[in-house]
């Protein structure tokens, strides 16, 4: 393997100007109740209300004009079909984005908005990676991988370029890097940059509980699926296994996964709205509640707490 | 009058260790649905979730060592009660604060959480100044007034010098500046150091219905107070008339002043929270209010939007 630090600087120039810098905060008073410094970086905030937008834009422009002309083709639980649909719009480039249709309605919504062609697929009873597969090859449109692909990973990476500077600007130097974790791409992008960076950062993931398959992953020290049966709120984040480019990349870089609940998820998502003033969805939040719930020691520590959407129904988002 | 953007770079100078640069944020879904290029200033993320800890800040650093001992005193709805507390607190300093026994439930409790001494009173039989001004007479306590002050108007100034590097930084001029407007300390501040950088920027003042003091003054070119009866939601800016201090700079400063309504102003909190994921009060979204609901023509203009604060209470913002 020979992902390195390296690929995300380079996408970081091509997608810096089609990108939001996303400000990295700091406060006080949930400084003050965990006795730490935790830096908060909000990708909410980011283009399409996720850092998915990051590694799509990365990927089309670093398209050709022949593949540019056929379109493009990705399946995505919502904030990557977003950001695939919205990079494309930017690029004028043909999306067709296949979706669960139980996904939440904004994703569906947002992604109709940004012009692409929606692909609804019963999750319960076919297999998205076909779908995208067959239309792939049928209309010759290149698929956007959610995360197994280096190129979204080091698109991913570049938040933790942003978090980089934006510490040390300060002179600070953090301890710890929570993540959240589905497919991976997200944290195996950017736990290479803060090693990178911090060589003696101690990164996690962040997983819901029956998602946890990075974790068992870690464990195991190999790719292990998640036990069927299992739900959860956290739609952004629930993936079956990692996957087979993020997980050696993963395992290199992290110390260990942790695992949180959907009820310290949804006080999670109160808790920051009353004292950060900021809308997180269930999957943006995980790290964090990692960090609330006092999941990992981070007492007097510096720790870099990943906000990664904040793509929730208001609906879901009042009834918490 | 002899107030300038110097006073405000002096304040800068003082108190930028102790505040947050607070993002300044645009968004594309926003910028193409009003057709102009919206940045907006989230001064919800500042400390004690308004730009009011700016002006308290700076007013207390500047107290002498006998002022300091003796402690302070302030009146307020809640954002300045809040931030009096807490930049209190930071420098060892007793403070007592007068609140409305009706002022939202989270600024009584932040208040008092920062260790404030809170007073509370009976805002339909007593008058906030004068309880106040016998605290200090009788306590020796310094008054820190919420705007009618230059230092604090210069404190709450600093804000549009970081806005004026942020927008520098990518050489954009604005063309116009929206803002919110009670007692008009933000606005004056503010709108001093914007026209300083950017001469022929069109500066506005936004105020709720019932509480357009400032557009009723501006129109008479003299201090014209509201009518009695009103209410609104936007509990932050409901001020009797503007500062006496604060209205002769924005009488040289602003072009006009904007009204919005309770109903337009909850829409837009539901609306920030959908897409710029960010968690507003009534009295902070005035200035986003009248771009979105086109109060004022901004089609083809770049402009710089005000929001102040975010300390909304939680039900009441399920409620929205």
């Amino acid at each position: 393997m020979n992902f390195s630090y390296k690929n995300i600087d380079n996408a970081y120039s091509l997608i810096q100007d089609q990108i939001i810098k996303t400000p990295l905060i700091t406060n006080d008073f949930i400084n003050k109740k965990l006795n730490s410094k935790v830096f908060f970086k909000l990708e909410n905030l980011q283009k399409t209300g996720s850092f998915k937008f990051r590694g799509a834009s990365y990927k089309i422009l670093k398209l050709n004009n022949e593949q540019k002309k056929n379109g493009v083709v990705a399946y995505s639980s919502g904030n990557h079909a977003q950001a695939v649909a919205y990079a494309s719009l930017q690029n004028n480039i043909s999306a067709k984005i296949v979706m669960p249709n139980n996904a939440p309605k904004i994703k569906i919504e947002n992604t109709i908005k940004y012009k692409a062609d929606v692909v609804l697929y019963d999750p319960i009873n076919e297999i998205r990676e076909s779908i995208g597969e067959n239309i792939a090859l049928e209309e010759s449109r290149t698929i956007i991988r959610p995360y197994d692909d280096y190129d979204i990973i080091a698109g991913q990476g570049t938040a933790a370029k942003e978090i980089s500077e934006q510490l040390n600007k300060n002179s600070i130097i953090p301890d710890i890097y929570l993540c959240c974790c589905g497919g991976g791409g997200l944290i195996a992008g950017t736990s290479t940059y803060m090693k990178h960076k911090f060589p003696n950062i101690e990164s996690y993931s962040v997983e819901p509980l029956g998602f946890d398959d990075t974790k068992k992953s870690l464990d195991n020290k190999k790719i292990t699926s998640n036990e069927p049966g299992h739900i959860s709120i956290c739609d952004a984040i629930i993936t079956p296994h990692p996957g087979s480019l993020t997980f050696p990349i993963n395992l290199g870089n992290l110390k260990d996964g942790i695992v949180v609940d959907d009820e310290e998820v949804k006080r999670s998502i109160k808790f920051l709205a009353e004292h950060l003033k900021v809308v997180v969805e269930p999957g943006g939040v995980v790290a964090a509640t990692a960090a609330l719930t006092n999941k990992i020691d981070i007492k007097n520590k510096t720790v870099v707490v990943m906000v990664s959407g904040g793509n929730i129904d208001l609906e879901m988002f009042k009834n918490l």
